[in-house]
């Protein structure tokens, strides 16, 4: 409690609130990561990825390290969507140059296989990241946490791996709903406690990545992203009232208008695709927006990353807005591109 | 002009021209392709699918199959939207389980190799295939023609293959966008001649199928989605102005509003995700509507497919509407969901 008047008047938090301010706070997805030298540097004393996200010391290395660099208004813990079905007891490997691979999980007696007992246990180095995390950030800097959505992360435990087009979690979805909704609720439950303890050890905003929730139809829709997200936010309200949840369901286009009215989150995250006057009177005019620069000008730089960046600061600038990209930093940028980008942003004005 | 009191009783014509009808017409996307066994064995007699795609006589066969077996609406052409790049010199091959993979190009050099010269000449085998059709379909079956829209099959020439995030292509049209229009207008100027020729050979609606439309911020959705659609629409209404057109911006979400607006097309196909009642009151009103039940709905079969043919059949059911699928057939598609699919909407009545 006497972190709350620090903890209030950070950039991030205010806008959040949804208030006004004299220029966004930014931070980007995937901050921490393989653009920067120093993170492969730290990545290579580690096992593998997992061994990076489960060890505190090495994890809030690299969770600081663009901080170091940048001067954004955010740290976000480094960790992973795929801790969750890793704790669930479902074999997860990152494989070089591959990414993921499960067991993946399509019937009932694959989901006799979880367990959400060992959940909070299997997480406890990420809460010990946390920790640290909060204890050594800067006073101006928000730390968030986040999970995966349920939705997503079912995608990669029925799956095996990410798939554009998530087939074979949409085709068991679509032929046994009940038996898939077991599934949505175990990640659930199991999403909840996790962020519960990211906050009880420091997080001070949530966000849930739902990264594939594109091409959902309606129905499936409402009841696989909006329903368990909705469960989540209303499960962190009763615990943690004060804690804003963003929430990120990238590619659902008009869909988003249904999810930002109907799951409570604080803020909604854009990708890259969604049109910033759409947004502005659509989604901006009711809660704080988020986003959403595209990550592939990051990797051109020069007039494109000038012209994009400015884009959506005039498009945004007189609501809340939090600036960010419309999807993860990807490994081939030049990390002098972000310091550029950072500059233009903190030296906006409204 | 002998067959346009034919071609204007044509249900999927009535639907396009606006009219309201006692039930939708129905084609499906990839009706023709791997789901079928009779198109397996008609595949195995061609070289590979290029040759497929050349061989008159075979493709002539492949696109007549599913109309032997379910009451379809319209027949759709079967051909590739990388014969364009293929007629413009860039080597394309079709390579078992792994799809198309291109000589990419990313500079002017790349540029040079091109050549809109051979395209009509190299085009022919797929016109001949048109008039064939023409010649030998119901005459209550409209006969589609297509193309890719050009930052699609853009995609594909720079990429090399096809990309959920387009990668290459985005990074290139940041960093050197006058260069890349010139792409961009090398296959707008090809596709014109492509689709005229397709429509002298007797296609009656033109479809340009645009898959990787998702993700663009509002700028590069505009210059390099809305302004070729627009120059191909225009160009097609000078030489053909009553053949409609059909546009399909997979995942545009939101910037669908502003492609309906401003292409000149005749009606938007929308993808799975697209809500249907959002739909309804920001694009149906306007202009018809095709689409969207989730092809993996077709997999599923039973319940799914029944409720969500229905829901959409309903959602559209008061205006102008051809029913079809979000995306196109998947080959692990039962021919009997097809045939239970067609049932529900030929049995449907508003």
């Amino acid at each position: 409690l006497s972190l709350e008047p620090a903890n209030k008047d950070k950039r991030l938090m205010k806008a959040l609130r949804g208030e006004t301010l004299d220029r966004p706070p930014i931070w980007l997805m995937r901050q921490a990561g393989r653009y920067l030298p120093e993170y492969r540097q730290t990545r290579s004393k580690s096992k593998d990825f997992l061994d990076l996200c489960y060890s505190p010391e090495l994890a809030t290395e690299v969770t600081h390290q663009p901080l170091r660099r940048f001067d954004l208004d955010a740290a976000i813990l480094f960790a992973d969507i795929l801790l969750i079905p890793d704790a669930l007891g479902q074999g997860v490997v990152f494989k070089e140059g591959e990414g993921p691979v499960l067991d993946a999980i399509s019937d009932e007696a694959g989901l006799g296989k979880l367990n959400l007992d060992g959940v909070e246990k299997h997480l406890a180095p990420v809460f010990e990241t946390v920790a640290n995390l909060s204890a050594s950030l800067a006073d101006n800097v928000a730390l968030i946490g986040f999970a995966g959505s349920p939705w997503t992360v079912a995608s990669y435990m029925v799956g095996g791996r990410g798939s554009p087009d998530q087939r074979s979690v949409r085709i068991w979805a679509f032929r046994e709903p009940d038996v898939f909704a077991k599934l949505i609720d175990l990640i659930t439950e199991a999403t909840v406690v996790y962020l519960r303890r990211q906050i009880d050890a420091g997080a001070e905003v949530i966000q849930l990545f739902d990264s594939w929730a594109a091409h959902l139809p309606d129905h499936e829709f409402d009841r696989w992203v909006i329903a368990p997200t909705a469960k989540i936010v209303s499960a962190l309200r009763q615990s943690h009232p004060d804690v804003p949840v963003v929430g990120f369901p990238r590619g659902a286009g008009a869909a988003m208008m249904r999810y930002a009215a109907e799951t409570g989150i604080t803020a909604i995250s854009l990708d890259s695709g969604v049109p910033v006057a759409w947004a502005r009177e659509n989604l901006q005019a009711r809660l704080p927006v988020q986003g959403n620069l595209d990550p592939f000008t990051l990797v051109a730089g020069g007039k494109a990353l000038e012209d994009e960046a400015t884009r959506i600061l005039r498009g945004f600038g007189t609501g809340p807005h939090v600036f960010n990209l419309g999807h993860g930093i990807v490994p081939e940028t030049p990390p002098e591109h972000v310091a550029r980008l950072v500059d233009i942003v903190t030296g906006w004005k409204v």
